[in-house]
């Protein structure tokens, strides 16, 4: 008999007939059937069922009647054709079986807190709390086989195009401009504190005034801010940046790097170019400034129509600097009553709608509260920009602008999904370009900026600086998929004299500008390269392409809502000698 | 005139010789002469020589008056064949320049405060203050495309394998044992810390408890230790796990990856398999765990022969249990005068020995102080196991054995570089194994795991655990390279029984075990199977291939050894609202 070879359970097929085997791996599900005991083996590449037979061994079969779910098990055995009979289709090693000559069991199991199978409602804290556990179900198996594989793709294609992977610091200086830093306090510098980088944006930078002049780096990320289902206290990002590169060619660079991704992990031809839209007309067609395109529903602008119309809460939203605008719901009448029409009322006032007008298409005729208010002109003109049709359903918001966006946007997902007119199988990527370099803070009263303080300026808005910023717009790019942000990039401010006014508008004296960014600043006097870059998040692409709706589920270990381990129970108190030697110590209730 | 192609300066050559070129660089140098301006001009691929001639383009010259060093410039303009009196052969570019047409200044640069050149005696901390000035110097650009490459030539190695590189996380739970914690406060959980991770140590027996089987990451760790030249605050290593796996194959698999490295970095053919050498047997041979075996210059062993010495110092140094023993410096008597021995003597003492006894080979006796205490047969001993001859010199320690190890190891490697005997050139890759699984700790009257806790003992000595732990050995490895520790590993303890005792050996109680481990005893219950890896110091590997001695050099943006950043000036005071919303405040000074 031949020495048999370590092979995985799942890579087993016809052609390993007679072969004899040694598998090593866990015990997924067993049944004793005809004085048989038949036992799915599972190790990284899938499961195969193997059968004891007491004539084969009795021996085995002894052992095997000992054996319970997830034990870590070694089997030798010859793979054998399964009869016609029990041939299973559904799996790609269900033409055969192995049967067992020789079982160990290399470590035994308790009974899981959970059964590990693909489809689980188990809670997912349970599910956090024993993650080693969750991992093993094939679908996420199948997640950080495919995250691996993004990865690297991408970094083949990074390499291939002369860009040099280069690691930035973790410990570094917080910069408290923009989200909130974790600190890590030194103890070697009583009283001072690193920080966790938000992102490498300022390192990257440098690099460029190094004259490296093409970085990239899969960067963690940290930024302590309150979580929402798509937030994580630690995040990767693809980081690159560039010097000597225009705008669209960093754009065309990454799109043929998403191109690739596409062609080598999901098989999906990515036309290129990708579709181009400008902040301004994302906002107006979709509401937002990431849109989903795997859809219609664009927002219809009414506001033209109703600055002199009798409806006070259109008329005046116009007049007070608003809009009105509104969704047809194609064919919808029938499918929403009044009662569900309050609960998308309910849904826009949380985007901050003081309300939801609507009309009914009921033949050519409008039906609804407020058709009384509204004149046979402006019934003509909603009819005819919105296309309308018998059966549909108009809903209206009227407010200020960033309200109408916001909350029309949103309702616009929200129906998309209801309607289910989204295309799952798309993958709808686009840039979204000619974004505002400020945005006022009424709170503050001053200006923040939108993207980042090293963002450049449009050329041909640069003078508007300090006349009208608000209508200055960057040099910035961000890239969305399926009407998620998958990252944003711009080019760089490099001279000295523009980063310095840039912190003038931004509200920093030159002192604070100096203390906080100072070596950026200096650096850009030595010599500083034109230079932009872009910032991917990983994580999102990873739930985008596996499918995901949860981005826990493509972090091996990721942290709950409330920024917890359940697993290593991280955060936790420290020895009270640790925080001495750091110079700190817990503070007072009472101070 | 054709369209000008955005070239690199360094990779011109002949063949570009009347082509019109776009270069895009800093200025390196500039020279006046005869009417005419050369300028060095610098991208990230090299230099190349640029001409200024009024008869190509007298506007081109005078903005070139203008330009000074560190400008960054577009220059358009013509590949000509240089004179042959002209001809530089020291430079890859030295047989043609560029004659421009078209000078563009893109941005100015103050002059730097050290010169952008290779050879540099200008202070550390001024270069990593303008570390982005530094790096711009050839040497630094070389090393860092080093570490590029040898990143990749390890992940394509590993990808090819079958290992998944997968993140874990970087906020992680404190456990105290071993290096000191950067901790960092969490905001949400007010008086709870996370801690940065010193390995992904338990984070990769978990992703092998979860049935991934073949684990890498170029993992970011950190120890808030106090700093040598060769330590960092953070730092990279080659973090891989595996599972089912032996130590064997773990190190031959260890060992085409770093055959891999030798042959596309560096051109070098790494014999396999590498040497291994048993710990104790290192020790008495190099005196070090990590011997530099490029030279010779072993240790001589005499404790046999004077445990009757009338040489009380060595007589009583074997009777109570410690060691003779010497080094032979072949032929250095005469270089080495009673002065520089006083010097190796304040040398050795450093590593503990209390003194350093030293013979003189005169024709075919051996002369010095200590030659008087000792018999005839004692000379006779020492001759022959040194194999003594005209002109050696002969270095003795009489101490406890880790104090004539430590002692002798190093002045071994002293006299090495001193005597010119270690071949640069050589790159001798080893094993060390059999190492012991704890050491006695004095001070704290108890064992310490000598890698990790998680080691597993072999399996010959497992029962010596609770009667003989000193010496029970380890399935542990160490990668040695040229005197460095590239990195170490070991087979798991995958048993919770083993576990727990290794825990109770190591003076936790079951309450402490669980406190700190509790999660990874939990995992061993369900079904963890058989597993080991390594970890290789990255940012060592790159110093070692760059042939640097400075751990400095390898990292982009690294720390002092006060473990500061003079660039960004981290750590540094934060504000008083960043310490509140962490609940945390600076200790009192008289607490």
């Amino acid at each position: 008999m031949e020495k048999e070879t370590r092979r995985y359970a799942g890579a087993l097929r016809k052609e390993h007939i007679g072969q004899n085997v040694l598998l090593k791996g866990w015990v997924q599900k067993r049944r004793d059937l005809g004085g048989l005991i038949f036992i799915d083996l599972r190790d990284k590449s899938g499961t195969v069922q193997i059968v004891f037979n007491p004539t084969v061994s009795e021996e085995a079969l002894a052992i095997a009647e000992s054996v319970r779910s997830e034990y870590v098990v070694e089997v030798k055995g010859q793979v054998v054709k399964r009869d016609d009979a029990t041939v299973n289709e559904a799996i790609e090693t269900g033409a055969i079986e192995v049967f067992v000559s020789n079982l160990e069991v290399v470590n035994k199991s308790k009974n899981p807190p959970f059964p590990i199978q693909n489809e689980t409602d188990v809670a997912e804290d349970l599910r956090l709390k024993y993650r080693y556990l969750d991992l093993r179900r094939s679908s996420l198996q199948e997640t950080f086989k495919l995250r691996h594989r993004t990865t690297q793709v991408i970094r083949n294609f990074l390499n291939n195009n002369e860009f040099l992977e280069m690691e930035t610091p973790i410990l570094t200086k917080s910069t408290p401009e923009g989200a909130r830093d974790y600190l890590v306090p030194s103890r070697v510098h009583a009283g001072e504190f690193y920080a966790l980088p938000q992102s490498p944006q300022l390192f990257k930078q440098l690099i460029m005034v190094s004259g490296f002049e093409k970085y990239y780096q899969i960067a963690r990320c940290f930024r302590d801010e309150d979580l929402r289902a798509d937030r994580q206290p630690e995040f990767t990002q693809i980081d690159i940046e560039t010097s000597f590169m225009s705008s669209d060619e960093i754009m065309e660079m990454t799109e043929s790097m998403m191109q690739k991704v596409m062609a080598e992990v999901k098989e999906v031809e990515l036309p290129l170019p990708l579709p181009r839209i400008k902040y301004q007309e994302a906002m107006e067609r979709y509401g937002s400034d990431k849109p989903d395109t795997r859809f219609g529903m664009e927002l219809i602008h009414l506001s033209d129509s109703m600055k002199d119309s009798s409806f006070k809460v259109f008329q005046s939203a116009v007049n007070s600097g608003g809009k009105v605008a509104l969704l047809n719901a194609k064919n919808q009448a029938a499918n929403y009553s009044r009662k569900d029409i309050d609960k998308l009322t309910d849904f826009v006032k949380v985007y901050g709608a003081k309300g939801l007008a609507w009309l009914k298409v009921e033949g050519d005729e409008l039906k609804g509260p407020i058709s009384k208010f509204l004149s046979e002109e402006e019934i003509e003109a909603i009819s005819s920009k919105a296309e309308v049709s018998d059966g549909d359903l108009l809903l209206f918001v009227a407010d200020k602008s960033s309200v109408v966006y916001d909350s029309l946007g949103a309702l616009r997902l929200k129906l998309g999904k209801e309607m289910k007119v989204i295309d799952e199988g798309k993958f709808n990527f686009l840039w979204v370009t000619d974004w505002p370099l400020l945005e006022y803070d009424e709170d503050a009263g001053r200006y923040h900026a939108a993207h980042h303080p090293f963002t450049m300026p449009m050329d041909e808005d640069a003078a508007k600086l300090s006349t009208d910023p608000a209508n200055v717009r960057a040099k910035a790019y961000d890239l969305v998929l399926n009407g998620y942000e998958l990252g944003g990039g711009s080019l760089r401010i490099y001279k000295k004299e523009q980063q310095d006014k840039m912190f003038e508008i931004l509200g920093f004296t030159p002192e604070q500008a100096q203390e906080q960014f100072g070596f950026l600043l200096e650096a850009l006097e030595y010599g500083a390269p034109p230079h932009g870059g872009i910032a991917l998040g990983l994580d999102r692409i990873i739930m985008l392409l596996a499918g995901r709706s949860n981005l826990r589920d493509t972090i091996l270990f990721p942290k709950t809502a409330s920024a917890s381990d359940p697993l290593t129970d991280a955060p936790s108190e420290v020895a009270k000698n640790q925080l001495d030697e750091l110079s700190i110590q817990l503070k007072n209730k009472n101070d």
